[in-house]
């Protein structure tokens, strides 16, 4: 079982940008690997729409992203364009970030990213709506498991405060968002001023 | 490995409200169970006086929360009497929802729910901020692992999502929340007014 603070699996997979060894690829940034059940529905497009939106944001921050599902890449090809049509991106452009094809679900498995609940045309299990964080070090930071039914919030980006929080270093509160202030203490102890800053945001 | 669809592992545990056996407690309900790294600590303090609040809207939607932690019962009894203070409610209640003690990591590792790059002063794994959401036939069917750093937003409850979803059935659009009214049209198939409905929202 994968857990916060392991080192994070090295894999090699097919992907819209060919085979990416993904140590290499990941290099010395921040990765996002996030997984949609299934190539041209409604809420899944609307997601990577959203994270395609978001490209400027995470390169800013040094962070890459990339997709995964059980769709071939020639699926995933044809359906950037919508992807592109729906965020008012152009369509001839490149794609900015790569989908993996894990039709076999060998990576979704290992990884723990299939949803049991969800099937395909065939019975086999499709992936969750994933979303997992690897530091530059290649360490296994943070994780959320949405099932299909339930679309993600890109927009609370915790990969912001994760790095924030190693760097400074200083914590995120509760209900945190990026334009929020971090708290300061993360030591244990009495309530110290810590909480009074998040109960004032 | 835990998936999503999995049978969520059955445990006995020693909690605030004495032996908790996880499956009878939870009994017809949903069940939220959420981690946190250590008691007395400011965005702990924070998130559970949240979760307090929230507990009359969790019984509206039939669900039941339960906390964990390493931390000893003793020490969660005490604490508790701080978040009620925080929170703004009476602290001579009796607190509403348990909080497992879960000393020698047995259920944290055995759930996944550890965080290897947080230690106690022995040099021992804390528990990461976790939320598994597990239904009333007991599958998992949700979870969330932030690390110590970063305080997770209790507000966007992905339960009710999920929840509804499985009795419309619906699913809930990018950036749902609460109030927000689901898509109705979860099939595959050309881009159709369901991605048209979470546009506009």
């Amino acid at each position: 079982m994968l857990h916060l603070g392991d080192v994070f699996p090295k894999f090699t997979a097919d992907t819209t940008q060919g085979e990416i060894n993904f140590y290499e690829w990941l290099d010395e940034s921040w990765g996002i690997l996030f997984s949609h059940p299934s190539d041209f529905t409604p809420v899944c497009t609307t997601e990577l729409a959203r994270v395609l939106t978001l490209v400027p944001e995470f390169k800013k921050r040094n962070v890459k992203v990339i997709g995964l599902s059980c769709d071939t890449v020639e699926s995933h090809n044809d359906w950037c364009k919508d992807i592109q049509c729906y965020a008012g991106c152009n369509e001839n452009e490149p794609f900015p970030y790569p989908i993996i094809e894990d039709k076999a679900r060998n990576l979704a498995v290992k990884l723990g990213m299939v949803d049991k609940d969800e099937l395909d045309s065939s019975g086999i299990p499709l992936t969750a709506r994933a979303v997992y964080i690897i530091d530059p070090k290649k360490k296994f930071r943070l994780s959320i498991l949405y099932p299909a039914t339930t679309g993600r919030n890109f927009e609370s980006n915790p990969i912001i405060a994760t790095d924030q929080a190693k760097v400074r270093p200083s914590w995120a509160p509760l209900n945190w968002n990026a334009k929020r202030v971090m708290s300061d203490s993360p030591s244990r102890g009495p309530l110290s001023g810590a909480l009074e800053t998040s109960h004032s945001m």
